[in-house]
């Protein structure tokens, strides 16, 4: 890919079943966390720039559910999904995350949305494995560039909605 | 309930976010393992005596799903339901358990099903929840009465088959 990742998003491993995720935006809390509950707007920025995502369904309250289906460049369809067990606007989103090549294989992702006072929001996104191998498989299957591209392309987003 | 649970399961926590279980059933291996993933032989054994179950669906292999309609005493419906992770005969089943009155909350179990040699056969079964919280909730749940009759109700399932 050509295009530019901007930001990079820092990733750790605070324990062994864990993934923490930090990122910057440059736009106020409440438009940061509408990008992830609005169904109009995930398709403009949810995963990388070649994949293609329509929104299934998409109930962003507590119990609700979310089924994204995704097309690949070499058109395989892909769906990614689980369900909301928390969402408290504007500051945590509570959810599962599975896909349907491997199911069984749910993780948890808690999102935390800070205003940093300056116009800027601070996402930290930790997602919690049941197992290890589960972990290491996520941060071996190419997240990290993936990640970085679907930020960059919320950074247009949100730069897009500023104008 | 003034039914005889018989011969009770050890209950432990091996780890914080553990519930391990384990189980000697009179009966060989292949046939405590059979009840296990045969549609005919779950509705007679699985779940506390008061509830009855409906297998909905049940692809005990790899990947496969699985989904119980259950009615409870009060005629409320429960569906438990997950994914088979790994189902390798006679000695053991990966999979997820997960009720429609938590969307989100999924844990896996592992049972191993080891022949004693005598005849008998030992499961033991180790749940892994994402978190503290969830495994205490499932242990407060009343899952250790539940647990005991059904483990009762499969022991009379496997002294029937033998009879």
């Amino acid at each position: 890919m050509s295009q530019d990742v901007g930001q990079k998003a820092t990733i750790t491993t605070p324990s062994e079943r864990e993934i923490r995720i930090e990122r910057v935006f440059d736009a106020p809390r409440e438009r940061v966390f509408a990008a992830h509950i609005d169904p109009e707007l995930i398709p403009q920025w949810w995963g990388p720039r070649e994949m293609e995502t329509v929104v299934e369904e998409m109930d962003a309250t507590t119990g609700g559910a979310w089924r994204f289906l995704t097309t690949q460049p070499d058109g395989r369809k892909i769906v990614f999904r689980g369900y909301y067990r928390e969402v408290t606007a504007p500051e945590r989103i509570v959810q599962t995350f599975e896909w349907d090549g491997m199911p069984g294989y749910v993780s948890v992702e808690t999102a935390t949305f800070e205003d940093l006072g300056d116009g800027r929001t601070k996402i930290t996104n930790v997602s919690v494995f049941h197992t290890t191998e589960e972990r290491d498989g996520m941060l071996e299957s190419g997240m990290e560039r993936g990640l970085n591209e679907t930020y960059a392309r919320l950074d247009e987003l949100l730069a897009g909605q500023a104008g």
